[in-house]
Order: C-alpha cells, then structure tokens, then sequence
C-alpha cells in the first residue's frame, strides 16, 4: 500500500530538475516559491476536498463548508509568510448543480475578502459520484523573508501557535451527532467550530516571517507528529515533545473523557488544526512572545526543541517514545 | 437544469468587484490575468478532469491521459498568448494509488518540459469514487500583447489554426472500439490522435499575440459554436460562419460517411480539438498568413466574419442557421 508520502515523493522523483529561470522551491513544501520581479516571490498552492472524505455535508453547512475550502488553503500561504492575492476555484458535482451553490460561494468568498484575495477564475465540471472542490491560491511573500519546513536547526525551541488536537475532537464530537439542537454542551462548541470553521493564521505567519526569528514554519494539517515529522526530514534533524508543554484545551480533555477517547490521540495525531508550527532560535524566546502579545494579543507554546538525532520524539517523564508520522495520513498503511 | 455556463455566470455575479491592485481580468477568459512588476503580467489557469467524464481509461493509455492532461491546460495559457512556467497536480485516487501512476507522470511531464515548464507541487487525495485530475497553471505573457476573448469588432475575420471536429471524431472512434488491433483503418489515427493527445498551440499563440494584429482569441475546447458564442458575448458582438469555408479533414468526412454520423456536428459542436479561434482586421489577412507560414509552416483558415447583430450565424448557401452554444456543454441541459 502507497501512503500519501510515499506518492508525492514518487512523483517528486519523476520530475527532473529543470531551471527554467523561476524555481525558488518546488514540491516539498506548503507552497510552491517561484521568482518575480522585485523583492517579492509568488507562492502557488493548490488542494483538493471530496465529499466522504474531506468533508460530509451532514455536518457541514454549505456556508461553512465554503469558508472552510478557502481557509485551509490560506493556511499554505500563512505557512509560508505570505499574503494571498488571487484564488482559482474548481468544482466538480454528479450531474446538477447543488441548491447549496449560493451559499457556499457566500462562505467561500468571505473568507478570500477577508485576506483581500479575489476570486479570479477556475471552473464548474461533471463528476461521475463524487463532489470535489479543488482550490488554487496565489500569493506573495518577502524574497529573504520567505520560511520553509527546512530551516530547523538543532537547539531550535518547537513553538504552535494554538491548542492543539480541538478539530480532531470537533470531528468526532460531529460523528457521534452532537452538532447543534441543544445536544451539546455549550463549552464543546469550539471544538466543533474548530473543525467545521478553522481560521488561517495568514496575519500570524506574516508577523512571525517579518520578525526575522523563525528557523522553520507549517501549518498543522495533518497533526503535530506527522507535520513536526515533516519539518525535521525537511531539515535533517529531528524533536523532543515535552508531553506537559503541550496546549489542551480543557474542553478537549472534558470531551475526551466523555466520549471515552484518549486525549493525546487528538493533541498528537489530530489533523486540521491550521495553527502553525514553528521553530526559533532559544534566545529569541521573550522577544517573540512580547511581539506576539503586543501586535495579536495571541499565546504561543513552546512545545519541545529540535535535536541532532532524527525522529520525532515525545518526552513524558522518563519516558522517550518516537511518534514520527503517527498522526492521520490521508492514504492509510 | 443549470448548465456550466449558467453556473460559472452565477460565481461570477457572486463575486463582488474587489480590486486589490492585482487584477487585470478575472472570470470569463481562458486565463485570470494579474498584474505584475515589469512588462509581463502573470496568467492563471486550473482545469479539473474527472475519471468517465473528460477520459475514459479504456481508450486513454496512462501515459497519453498525462500528456493529454497537461495539454489542456497549456491551451489556455496559449489561448491568451503566453508562456507556462509553473504546474500544480493534484490527483485524487478512490482508496489506492493506481499502478498506472508512473506512466500518468511520464507523459504529464514530458509534456511540461516540451513547454519549459515546471512541476511545483500539488498534492495527492483519496476520493470516495471517481479517479480526479486537477491541474493549474501559472504563466506569463507580455502585458500589452495577452490576448482576450473580448476584443472582437464587427469586420473582423475570423480565424482558426487547424482541422475542425477531428478529435470529436476520434472519441467516437474510440467509444466504438476503432481503437488499436489493426481494425482501423490508417488514415483514421489521426483523428484518433486528435483525441488522445491534443497538442496546445504554444508557439502559435505566442506567434499571434507578437503579432499584433490579433483582436479576440480563444482556443476550441468546447466546439466552434459554443467557443465563437463566447467570444462574440464577451466582445458584445456576432458572427457568421462560411460553411464552405470550414477546415475539414478529408479522413472525418470518411469517417462519418463509415459509422452513418452527420460530419457538420463534429465540426460545429465538437469539443477538444485545442486549435486556437481568432479574429483579425479583414486588412491583415496577407501578412498573418505570411508570417505564420514563415514562422511555422502552418495553414490558418479564415472560416467567417464578426458582425454587429449578436449570435453566431452558419451561412450555407442561401440559408442563414443560428448556431451559438449549440457545442458541447459539460452540464447538458
């Protein structure tokens, strides 16, 4: 069986370098760089949602829904350092033209205003079964500010910029039925927001790639283990998680023991979270939380640091367990 | 029934004018256009193509469908009179990535590189049923000489750069089984060719745009009729079209006559056949024409002339026929 990993760097293999003049970094990242004119480069990324698989309709509203296709492609470009500017938006439905269309488009789009991006093109196609939405976005970032996966050194602090593990507790919370009518304790609501209504963290990655501080940045897509595991092959080094350090929201550890679920399942492995993950030099510790607080008023958590030795590793009292790549994979092993 | 049409011009009334500094035309060409340091502006393109849709993995070997895949797309940056640079593909696969992936990527990327063009990224998803391509582009061409669909005027001749109807001919060879085996005939291939790798008229668009005697362009991927209503929608104008005067292969007339198909639906309302469709002042024919066989050893055809009263017109004889979006349309109303 093919993992998701293991396709793109497949195809990563099949393509030759070639320099035509633009590469500044092909696939391996959450956006693709490529050279412009004057001190800006442009990002490309583009991701593909199926209904089953990315999203069910029974818990999406279609205006959730819309927000949602378009924050989690701002959230590329966030990882990055970046600003989007103009989106590609391609639909795929079996046969008719959904009633949900409209509000949708309404949700979709108020999330590219929201970032002053402009809906610029794409196209509407026939499925056989299956809805797909496939979204293009285009940004900008600084040349030299620029971040990738690969930058991570060793001794470098682990930092997320939120709770970690809340959407994947929202899922779950969504498929056992405890969305809305009055089923569900107000204080899981933003669990269940955190999964059906991510925010891209696009003015955070810009403030944190400005500061000149990072070493390596993500988004959390698809867990902390898997992502982390992402930024340390990138970079050829590897992590220590400090398991107290971690940021759980005390709704999730609520849920979890309700639901009977282990908590840390969701914090370590659960995907969709869209905070970003970052590394930076020890020293520039309070510098950083000081800009942060000042300029969004939001925490950051210091989560572990990088190592020389490669592997994801989580720390929990004597305990030293490797984690790498644990978390969700979209093509299951 | 909302068609595609209908559908894109929903979006687009969706999509509140917003100008963020970046746009130079938005929904409704072949390209987004957007803005850009330098002489250049940037162009933007996505298709999506879907498993029993847009191919059929009977007739399509892995290798051509990536070829074919890759040139669709590269028809509309030529539409416009650019050049590619950068590709995004993302594949969604139903449960397993598929054994004929490798060959997928050989003719996508050879496809690429024949244009000078590089694979960035994208990514990989499973999809619940249906095996989905969705492919972007990003390009560039000069600011003062990127083509549009809008620019039509009444006097105009029209142009097209090749045989009309060829590769909706070879599809229905295809689905009739024609294909391999020594039961075809030779002379047919060519329509079969037509349809399992088209080639995008790069060069020729780029050719046409320098020129600067190109008023509207477009390439034909969704039959000369739909194709001409488009650009004589955007331009505000009409058209006739001389029957006499359509480019028709003397292997579809054949081919028709063969399977008991009427020819005139291939060439009017097929789809696919990635020429590019254009318009000139009457006064240039000589010198396009001139230019063109110098710089490529192609024929153009003149095959009609813009006019004012809105439609597009067949003029056969002494009947006058309304012909517009009589093509293919992906959502049949």
């Amino acid at each position: 069986m093919v993992s998701e990993r293991e396709c793109i760097d497949l195809i990563a293999q099949l393509v030759k370098p070639l320099d035509n003049g633009y590469l500044i970094r092909g696939i391996g990242d959450d956006c693709a760089v490529l050279r412009k004119e004057g001190d800006n480069c442009l990002l490309l990324t583009a991701d593909t949602l199926v209904e089953g698989v990315h999203f069910d309709l029974a818990y999406h509203s279609p205006y959730l829904l819309g927000r949602k296709s378009a924050s989690v492609n701002m959230s590329d470009i966030a990882a990055m350092g970046g600003k989007p500017h103009a989106c590609l938006l391609s639909i795929g439905f079996p046969g008719r033209v959904p009633p949900w269309l409209d509000d949708f488009m309404r949700g979709f789009i108020e999330v590219l205003q929201a970032h002053d991006t402009l809906l610029v093109g794409g196209d509407t196609v026939m499925s056989r079964n299956d809805t797909v939405l496939s979204v293009t976005l285009l940004g900008e970032a600084d040349k030299d500010k620029v971040r990738y996966r690969s930058g991570a050194k060793p001794g470098d602090m682990i930092w997320v910029s939120g709770y970690l593990g809340n959407a994947a507790a929202g899922l779950e919370l969504c498929r056992r039925g405890f969305l809305g009518g009055g089923e569900i304790p107000d204080k899981w609501q933003n669990l269940i927001r955190a999964h059906l209504d991510p925010e891209a963290q696009v003015q955070l990655g810009d403030i944190l790639a400005a500061s000149g501080n990072i070493h390596a940045m993500m988004d959390i897509s698809d867990g902390l283990a898997t992502d982390l595991a992402h930024i340390c092959g990138e970079s050829g080094v590897g992590a220590e998680i400090d398991h107290d350090r971690l940021p759980v929201d005390e709704c999730l550890r609520e849920a979890a023991l309700a639901l009977g679920m282990p908590a840390m399942d969701w914090v370590l492995r659960g995907g969709e979270d869209y905070h970003l993950l970052f590394t930076t030099e020890a020293k520039a510790e309070q510098q950083l939380l000081s800009l942060i607080a000042a300029k969004t008023g939001k925490k950051m958590f210091a989560v572990g640091r990088i190592v020389a030795e490669q592997g994801v590793y989580l720390l929990c009292g004597d305990e030293r367990q490797e984690i790498s790549f644990q978390g969700y994979e979209h093509f299951k092993g």
